[in-house]
């Protein structure tokens, strides 16, 4: 009864991202249509953010109203039974009739998955292939560049002109094993493709295609043909979301 | 020119196992296509082993054989162009003409692969779901019971009579991870469902369901009956092959 904050997990591979569309199977609409199906009535659920199609989330977070009351546990059981296997229900708490899962959200940060050397049907869909080694130490320092309040539209396919500034709290980039490179970023939000525009960036910088300290140039320019290639969304995945 | 040993590695979801059959898509048939685009002519792959529907690759070896003269590392490459996403070709060798993948092989390594709490959408259909904590000691304890030369038939859901005698070299249970736990075991042979009666037999000693010592009688009896249940495809993996 009243407004609910439910936590997934989802693997993207198979949806056009969030948002529902018409023709395209959704997150969104799969997680209506399980609503329905528990509450017997129409309800909207309202995501954290839109992702594009085929990112992942291994946190998403997304709020609703609901006028029967089940015990939060038994929401979680239940849409479980009722979903799909690549979309699970994690959580489910009360929140505050106020509370909104996009405008509430204090910050978010992704996490994009490269591994090096010849493919692997494991990681298909998962992470994006790269077949040379990547200069880890010139990314990192491209990416301290990153870090703060900044106008980050050169660095992103946005094309509304308003308000394009935001703050990087955190952009680090490191090996999870031997073969795995984690670009983790955090922002109190992001711009359209800006996550695939820095990672992009970031392995053009590697590849000494790009200037160590052009940050500075794309921030003040904003010129987008500046900063690197949209990375595929397949290594793009929501990690967290913090309210 | 000659017979080939080539390595490759193949995640099972879509698959009905290795062996070609009619009406279902299997790791073969795919293998078969891919060398005959090459080569230009019918080309019969012989596989290491028949895995059984849904069951992954980390390493599997085949041989063919071909009478065209095409760089082994150009197979590799050009097979991955035909090959599907989930099916990889990893290295290519020469290997003697009396070389045979399954016949030559000395042993063979699988690993299954369970994780415990709730189920996660990234690891379906690439592991066993277990809601609750599993006892590993109990649980290695059973495994050390089954090293060695013995009459495996009570481990199996194989029909045939002769021959069930295997010797299995290791069979260690560890965790892997926080929530994952690995059952490795290597063998110079497995029967029909060997592996995967194991692992459901462990994972009833873990429940107390089967006695710790319960292996010598069935070793005894070959009584099938005894035995834990079936564990389900999804999170077996054939690890390593040796020749």
């Amino acid at each position: 009864m009243g407004r609910k904050l439910l936590t997934i997990r989802y693997l993207g591979v198979n949806y056009h991202g969030w948002q529902v569309q018409d023709n395209a199977n959704t997150v969104q609409a799969e997680i209506c249509r399980a609503l329905e199906k528990l509450f017997c009535q129409k309800i909207n659920a309202t995501g954290c953010s839109r992702t594009d199609a085929k990112v992942h989330a291994l946190k998403y977070c997304l709020h609703f109203d609901c006028e029967k009351n089940i015990p939060d546990k038994n929401i979680v059981k239940a849409l479980n039974t009722f979903l799909p296997n690549d979309i699970r229900a994690v959580d489910c708490t009360d929140a505050d009739f106020d509370f909104h899962a996009r405008y509430s959200c204090k910050s978010k940060t992704y996490i994009y998955k490269i591994y090096e050397g010849i493919e692997d049907p494991f990681l298909y869909g998962r992470a994006l292939n790269y077949s040379k080694k990547l200069d880890i130490e010139k990314m990192q320092k491209f990416a301290d560049g990153l870090l703060g309040t900044h106008d980050f539209k050169g660095f992103s396919n946005a094309n509304e002109l308003k308000d394009t500034v935001r703050t990087v709290s955190e952009c680090k980039v490191y090996k999870s094993n031997s073969k795995t490179v984690i670009i983790k970023i955090s922002a109190n939000g992001f711009l359209y493709n800006m996550v695939r525009v820095i990672v992009g960036t970031l392995i053009e910088v590697s590849e000494g295609k790009i200037d160590l300290n052009l940050y500075d140039e794309i921030f003040k320019t904003k010129n987008r043909n500046l900063a690197g290639f949209t990375a595929i969304p397949d290594g793009l995945y929501l990690y967290d979301v913090k309210y």
